[in-house]
């Protein structure tokens, strides 16, 4: 029997909280066997809440407090003067043992810094990324960062194929996933010199029987690849971008069967295998930002999701707590290390016979 | 009557050249009344092609070449190597006066290479830029740039909006064109020091009434704005994720209409908004990626295009020569940067002023 996993939520985070965080952890409860939620934020109302939910109930516990971070925060003021809030009180039972992983649907800038500042980031990662997963021709992808570091040097990029190759293993189930460094070419002269410098590294690393080379734009639609590594202010953009024109498809569609009566004859009769298409790509799928290189997991959900897409949020942090997430990653790190520095000290040796031959 | 535009076309540039590119110019020919034009390549078999096309050949000169550049050859060994080719004989046709514009279905590294080599920049342009026209929820955008620069100052950024809106009003038609400057987030503290100086310098000029800010990768396919400026980096990925996206959507489309009897028969009703949509959303309207900034009008069409794409790309091409695009952007600039040197005058003064009254 697997061990019993408790999960830390953040009760106010979210535009619709604290129902939809409730209604959201009941969902997750049909789903994840093993859990049991500890609700942090305004107590009278979860209770209200979980009576109507006397399954959940059972196996929750509520942790008062009247503070909580508002959604328009900046990240330092809520650093700082929310000590007593919801989204830091329960990232706080991470850090205490007393909580496998926590989920909040807050402002996520705040829940960053506060992350970053309350659990730290684990031994071999200098920065922690935040990794999401999106639908491809091929299936299902993730990408780092999405947004946690706007400049990033090859090392991090390195730590980010380690942290993604890793995620794709335990959350996704791929054995061996592929990386890409999304870059505006495949040529290896292209692009940013930290980019190339990644490149360079992870051919020196066990990884590299895994890694691709370098990824485009429309590599990550076409699933090309099953982990995207990128730096936070592209890979925002390029997330946000292929959002965008999922939407605007859905807006023309929908046009295009109200545009005439055939049309929307045509949209009867096609509405069944529309509903499977609009499932698959459903939002709610794929709601969760995974906020990787933590000594404890944190998940963001979507701040204006529902109970589905906040359930699937909590699915998501509990399978990494249930794989033992970082300790995979700890472990990935020092088998990449012992290869850099193996690789760094054949080079070293080379260079010195080299001067040696030099000399004689 | 419009004066005669002649129009430089390398003949042997792209996939399917030198046929598509007879074929693309005689569509062009039945568009725009006043363009004639010099093809460059390989005459025997150029005027084969002409021959089948007596309306077009009676507006066409020949200019033999035997060479060409590889659709893979590194623009730095183009442009050394590639004097006599079809694209460099294209582009000095446009330096010497001969024509009014190029265009070329070639290596686009080498294309900016030796239009930058042959061309120069205009006064005032450090550096030239891609724009490319996409469509969007509210009509038509332009985004630069696509690819030209990885890395750009806040000086670069400000000049490709200047030339953004000039190509908006005159190839779009837009009186008064919205610029947005591409971001993480909509904040003034949000991204890049090289994004905020822009912003803070932008609203230091005439644009200023027309800059709306900082926008999201999303904002892209809305069409929040018509003018999203952006380094080259993150406009290459960001219109590649878009490009992407838009056939994932196609493909599970298809796959959607494919999937059962019901459906099947659903797209044979909506058969004919289904065609509008692909007409509205055919990559070829869109294609023509135009090298701004320089001192000759040149525009790259998508190597793999057919006649259609190439005649959308020489339409575009001539637009810009018909409307003076580049007099234009001389004028905008003259404009800006006297703007720009009266409100540093006023600083200067206003800091004078300051340590007057300090010192009183």
């Amino acid at each position: 029997m697997t061990a019993r996993l408790r999960i830390a939520l953040d009760a106010m985070g979210g535009d619709h909280a604290p129902d939809m965080v409730v209604a959201g952890a009941d969902l997750a409860r049909e789903r994840c066997s093993n859990v049991e939620f500890l609700f942090v934020g305004d107590e009278a109302r979860i209770n209200a809440l979980l009576d109507r939910h006397p399954a959940l109930k059972s196996i929750s516990t509520v942790r008062h407090t009247p503070d909580f971070v508002a959604m328009d925060a900046k990240p330092s003021v809520a650093l700082r003067a929310g000590r007593n809030s919801s989204m830091r009180l329960a990232i706080d039972a991470v850090a205490a043992g007393e909580a496998a992983c926590v989920v909040s649907a807050g402002n996520t800038g705040a829940l960053m810094a506060i992350a970053k500042f309350v659990l730290k980031t684990l031994p071999g990662i200098d920065r922690p990324a935040i990794a999401s997963i999106f639908p491809t021709l091929r299936g299902e992808s993730v990408m780092l960062d999405m947004g946690a570091n706007l400049e990033c040097d090859a090392d991090n990029l390195v730590q980010f194929a380690v942290m993604g190759t890793v995620f794709s293993r335990t959350v996704l189930g791929l054995l061996e996933p592929s990386i890409g460094l999304l870059n505006v070419g495949s040529e290896e002269q292209k692009g940013h010199e930290s980019i190339r410098e990644a490149a360079a590294a992870l051919r020196d690393t066990p990884l590299a029987r895994n890694f691709h080379g370098f990824v485009e734009g429309n590599d990550i639609a076409a699933g090309t690849v099953d982990v995207i590594v990128t730096d936070g202010f592209t890979g925002n953009v390029a997330l946000k971008a292929a959002e965008g024109t999922a939407k605007l498809y859905s807006e023309f569609l929908k046009r295009t069967f109200a545009s005439s009566l055939l049309a929307k004859l045509g949209y009867l009769l096609a509405r069944g295998a529309f509903g499977k298409l609009r499932l698959r790509m459903d939002p709610r799928r794929y709601n969760g930002a995974m906020f990787l290189g933590l000594r404890g997991i944190c998940v963001k959900s979507h701040g204006g999701t529902d109970a589905i897409g906040f359930s699937n949020a909590i699915a998501v942090a509990a399978d990494m707590a249930n794989h033992g997430f970082n300790d995979k990653i700890r472990d990935q790190l020092a088998v990449l290390q012992a290869a850099l520095a193996a690789s760094a000290a054949a080079k070293v040796e080379a260079d010195g016979q080299g001067s040696e031959a030099a000399v004689q």
